[in-house]
């Protein structure tokens, strides 16, 4: 069969490893290392058959409702989607034709230049200043939409709220900020979202709220905005068990946040470490941060060896880097150990 | 913000009425009236924290090698998606580009138009004939694809395979054979899909496997067609509950078959009962069916006051019948009392 032609030339996004063993230390796909809060767990063990056996609510309106609640936006102003990337994808699908042209920042979350390749965009990318820095020449983009990642990845950074408000009075099309790892972050863009028509936020359970196994994001902007995205919403996209769960982690916020206060030390300890040990860290306000290291792939390697996983991109202007997501306090121990280790054999360089 | 164009003009797909109450009788979306097996709900129970926190597989390894097993596919011949609605917009997502003209029969699952809206494609629908017969000039189609229900939505009728064969051998795009409801039927196109590049099976586990809160699809066919469609796949589409509930359903294939003899056993009672009464009632192979009835919205109306959910399309052509899932004895019996009941008040024209 003859499939389009755009797909020819296409490479689709390739996760981070899942390895089915529970016994390794996983600090390569930013989850959250503590487990979902104990009433998430009870609520999932509540669906009964006669729950299981009908069709979700096509408009989540239990979710809504608390998000609505939680985060201070009418509830015309929030959609959930399966997982925060589907967000992501209708964002396109409602607002990028074909041949339209759309920023991306360089580097990024690679899986937006994957739903742009499918939509047929024409990508263009701004490339960040050294240590991965607010590009001046941002202020001069247009095109139809904007994916900008706050904190970003793969380095962690925040992008400053007062840059991206500027940007957003002077950018033709819509800005998408992601903020899958705000949560751990000192600003965010919510303020903004409420405000203009042209910034829609994109967030995600699956970090902060330990729930990356059940696909639960949501957007966050003005009615008008969510209006289109929710044209291209599948009826039902977010099962029974997503949307229980999001509800009790809801629930349960006060719990959830003292997690986070935990992890953000414990960030702030190991990114010490790390830079004690003599390399280069870059700053992070998120879940993760990205260390230089130039034998980076051989480090990513014996790491895994010894059972602890970490991310190494492999990729042009990537290669020379590791991120490490944040793990428990022992998960960290562990980690900086070997680093120590490995640093003292292979070296910085 | 300004929207695509196309989205001006679209009208989204309309769900089924999902009412809160669990004390209705729900013959209106076509659910199983039976739970899923009590191995699925146990086995939903026994998802713990360590696997909440974590993503799920992107492959869905384990539900893919037991499909494989028990459809007689290679593993690279299936694909798992977030219900079959998503597996059905992959599709077009694979093969059909902005302006591509593409084949619906009239009448048939309403989503596949929006679908298609959605993607930019010419549509091309073809009337079926009276009772909602095969139509003959459906063999001289040409496009990029054509979507066919079998059993067919809203009449319950099953296409003859080997109509769908010849079909096969003639039709330029890809077929894909929409068998939601196959589980209910004596036939199907699952040879036809091992066999021919052009043919793809689409399958869920909402209806006989009872788990329509989970949103859990599936496609079938060869490598290389499926190949393309896994291009267009989000990465961690179907989520750990969603591989969880199907990997325990088809681990208890033959309980699940006994409920599917008495649903079938059911719909054959209802649909004699309801000819019996004078209605004029189409020949059905789904856990549904569907009957004539002039003043359809008034009946709807009626027995939606007395908490019983049918079926009424209020669009042109189909404004005169009603749709009503095969519920369990006594939902049926309720539904059989309460027609008999309208009948002699409104009667049948």
């Amino acid at each position: 069969m003859r499939q389009r032609r755009l797909l020819d030339s296409f490479s689709p996004y390739v996760p981070g490893e899942q390895p089915a063993s529970r016994n390794v230390i996983k600090l390569n796909t930013n989850e959250n290392p503590f487990g979902p809060v104990d009433s998430v767990v009870r609520a999932l063990r509540d669906m009964d058959g006669e729950m299981l056996r009908r069709y979700p609510d096509p408009l989540c309106q239990g979710l809504v409702s608390r998000l609505s609640k939680t985060y201070g936006f009418p509830s015309e102003g929030v959609l959930v989607g399966n997982g925060s990337d589907e967000v992501l994808a209708m964002a396109v699908r409602a607002f990028v034709d074909p041949g339209d042209r759309v920023l991306l920042t360089d580097p990024t979350y690679s899986l937006y230049e994957n739903i742009l390749q499918l939509q047929g965009a024409d990508i263009v990318k701004i490339s960040l200043g050294p240590g991965f820095a607010w590009p001046q020449e941002m202020l001069d983009a247009r095109g139809a939409l904007l994916f900008l990642a706050s904190p970003n990845s793969p380095n962690g950074d925040s992008f400053a709220p007062d840059k991206v408000a500027e940007l957003a009075s002077r950018f033709d099309g819509l800005i998408v900020v992601d903020e899958a790892y705000a949560d751990f972050a000192e600003t965010n863009c919510l303020d903004l979202a409420r405000n203009r028509d042209n910034v829609i936020i994109v967030r995600t359970f699956s970090k902060s709220f330990s729930l990356a196994s059940l696909r639960i994001g949501f957007a966050l902007g003005r009615p008008g905005t969510l209006r289109s995205l929710r044209l291209v919403k599948d009826s039902y996209n977010v099962n029974l068990a997503g949307q229980v769960a999001g509800c009790a982690a809801l629930d349960s916020l006060e719990e959830i946040q003292a997690r986070i206060r935990i992890i953000r030390e414990q960030r702030d300890r190991v990114m010490h470490r790390v830079r004690a040990m003599g390399f280069e860290v870059y700053p992070s306000q998120a879940n993760f941060f990205l260390f230089q290291v130039s034998r980076a792939k051989e480090y990513d390697e014996r790491l895994k060896a010894i059972g602890i996983y970490v991310r190494h991109f492999d990729r042009p202007g990537l290669s020379r880097y590791l991120r490490v997501s944040v793990g428990t306090s022992e998960q960290n121990d562990a980690f900086l150990a070997a680093l120590d280790r490995l640093r003292k054999e292979l070296g910085h360089a």
